[in-house]
């Protein structure tokens, strides 16, 4: 099967000719091979697919013996990563994501879906799914969000997605999945952040509506994008057909991310993302 | 010479029908006809291109029998508007028009470029147009203003146009050539108001960058919006190379903005315009 | 009910003016209104959207009384129509519109679906929709067609949606629902007609593929083309991933495709189409 | 000065460790590096972007220690590259280019512009360059071609760049040029291939048109494509309007062609490329 390595470390000369020098050594081939240089930080980041029958902690002694303090290295087996998706009312991109998921298409594999909403309950298990329905009224936001995080910790997900789920998680949730949360936003970020953006995007009367799918961070809105896509609109187009039409743009660009999340191909840097397409 | 016959009405039933006789008693053809409605405000906005030897005065008094109230008629023959360029260091918008303008590809009269450096002297001059730099260092803002005022008063132009013009225009000035004035933001507004939007787009990490033609009115970058567009970036892109990218962005933003103005094929609707490409 | 009014005739002057003269005497609203003159033969198109409560042959008869000879009218109350869609093996583009189907997000009423395949069959079941599995091995291909036939003379569609069927369809069949099948082709028509457009665009190292949605003909490939769209790829996709990249671009073309014509937005005009969007 | 190394080999495993260990030995820093192997032939391609002081001939020798049969080497500053262009009638690329050279903003040295038309003289001689004029009226083909080549040998370009030049050049020609002339066609590739392709794009009804750069070989329209982009239309543009709308195309597409390949991101693989945006 083929891996993908991630390497992230404080650049110097010749580093990419001692990491695949290691990779050689280990009987691993190199057949796909990124390398990025964020010039602000000084680090190296470098995504690599590799084949051969190598032991990881083979390889990861070997890595040792260069002698890159401050790196970090991840080794895994392409393979679809568990990810439990979490949802509100609306359906387009939750549906998208279980067809895709359904036919294989994304490296993904869902293991369950959340929502404080129904109504999607049945479009869920249609594909076979379990849907767990947890109402946040009548509770407090802490035990609301005590009872995702205990279906979370049962499901041990490496990806969060929140398909249009519309609500704010805290500070600490966002802590205990770090970098594994991501979020589809139904503006082009940074312009109209918060609560609707096309409401927002229809009284500023602008020409072009967007998506964007980025992690989650603590401060809303602002945590580092990973894809966003746009499209045309005029001014026949009121609110509600903006959000018609932008419905389209959210779940092509959740798709996109996931795929590039999963495939590894993402890069935190800090308020920004590396992605190797 | 074709004809370009505008209008902005309350919205009510057989309107349409009761212009469009207008213009046929008149004797004029409709080449080329659209209509919108705008439901918050219940205005509704046509532009139509007509043939035939109609005189406006004749037309006008057709649509007086009308009866509308609070309607306004525009007819103009469809010849090249006057314009007045500004402009400060780059060069990139206003070659562009510049080129255009000496080809004719444009519905535009350029009559002259004002500056407040000396930078594109050279290139205006090239291309046979009178260029007035106006240095902005060692007088008062009032009085550079004025400067620029008196020349624009002697050009009486029906467009000014910022190509990149970088200095903030006083309200009174704003107020003097409202609805006359297109600015070239270069930014996806509102992403990025002010100053030094690459800068902000880098730091951001935004997967795609955009340019804004807007009128110009009182709250800075926050005018009506006339055209945008976009193209994607990535991690590569350094602030300084996300401007280079950008900059081919905000010359076809700007020629678009250009070509729609003196067509006069955009209305202002408050802080939103119909634009009928 | 909001109605559609759909006009084709000759161009003469004052067409406008009549047609809507008509109306207004009907007692019908125009709330939205486009129209289109072809230069090359002269024909007028119009479409409205109309509110009111007229009966449709009372406007006929007025209608009749401008003497309009060559002039089609076609009033349509705007609700879903019905439709069968044809499928093969891929999935994606019948996933899609099942999914719209069902969240009514298209102006269509599925009524049911049939394919040469078994594979789609559950999807389709699920989604709650009777699936006709017509194998074309071991039968002729003009058996095949006729059951095909027979299942859609009961059925009785307004559209016939070919959701990446990968049969030919006979000159008899597509004369028999003239105007009334769409397909989607899996190229950037006409870049690569034919089979295995994704293979042909590969070697010829493209830098954008597309799809392309358009009414049948009995020339393959060549029949009016409702809608496009593209996507930037490069040397790194193979063929296989050209075509998974392009699964996206057609169900998005597809779709579009299928809103416009069940909302009477498109009209036929020799190997053209007017699209009013 | 930051030099472009460029390497084409047979692929195998370890190469990127070896030709990185070469360049490390020699004193040069990797900036930039991206690579990749081209499944179907085996070929590995790999561009960097190098600091250092190495001499070219001590770099050169530690290559070749690598015995590595059937590779190509290059290293060059990065620097501006010789070009001639050469245009007919047309001035919209031309003029584009002639902006981006005079301020610099692309890695191009243009030499001269040569024309078998004398309509872009003046516009030429406004920029500084010699206009060559040579009429291909009352002369023979070989004749008019050997004036250009007896030009083009003095000039001694690294690009020949084809700014809608619209006369076919014949194969001895194109020969003695391999891989150094750059042709921008006015169709989106290879959909309209030939002549008047905005006049075939109308008959039709496409709602996409575009533009493809691309290097010039023998068979008309059939050189490997370096970049391509479109732009949408619909039922309103007449042919003549297509051809209007495309030159914006046409200038931006044959600008990034240039840059890339004047940065010498280009690789040509058979009858595709490799580029390293």
């Amino acid at each position: 099967m083929r891996q993908v390595f991630m390497v992230e470390a404080p650049d110097r000369p010749g580093l990419v000719h001692e990491i695949t020098g290691a990779l050689f050594r280990s009987g691993l081939n190199l057949m796909e091979n990124q390398e990025h240089v964020d010039p602000d930080s000084g680090r190296f980041f470098m995504r690599s697919e590799l084949e051969g029958s190598a032991e990881p902690s083979h390889l990861l002694a070997t890595l040792n013996e260069l002698h890159l303090p401050g790196a970090t290295f991840r080794l895994r087996p392409l393979k679809p990563r568990r990810a439990v998706m979490l949802v509100s009312r609306e359906h387009h991109c939750a549906a998208d994501l279980l067809v895709r998921h359904t036919f294989q298409e994304l490296n993904l594999h869902l293991v369950s879906v959340i929502s404080n909403h129904s109504h999607l309950g049945w479009l869920v298990e249609k594909f076979g799914l379990p849907f767990h329905h947890l109402p946040a009224e009548r509770v407090s936001r802490e035990t609301h969000e005590s009872q995702i995080s205990a279906l979370l910790e049962a499901a041990d997900p490496e990806l969060i997605i929140l398909a249009r789920y519309m609500r704010i998680l805290s500070p600490g949730f966002v802590a205990r999945w770090e970098g594994r949360i991501i979020n589809i936003h139904h503006s082009f970020l940074p312009a109209f952040v918060g609560a609707r953006p096309y409401q927002q995007a229809f009284e500023r009367g602008v020409k072009i509506i967007g998506a964007t799918a980025h992690f989650v961070s603590d401060d809303l809105d602002q945590g580092p994008i990973i894809a966003q896509d746009v499209i045309p609109v005029d001014h026949t187009y009121s609110a509600k057909e903006l959000a018609r039409a932008g419905r389209d743009v959210e779940q092509r660009v959740l798709a996109a991310a996931v795929r590039l999340v999963t495939e590894d191909r993402v890069f935190i840097c800090g308020r920004r993302t590396i992605v190797f397409p």
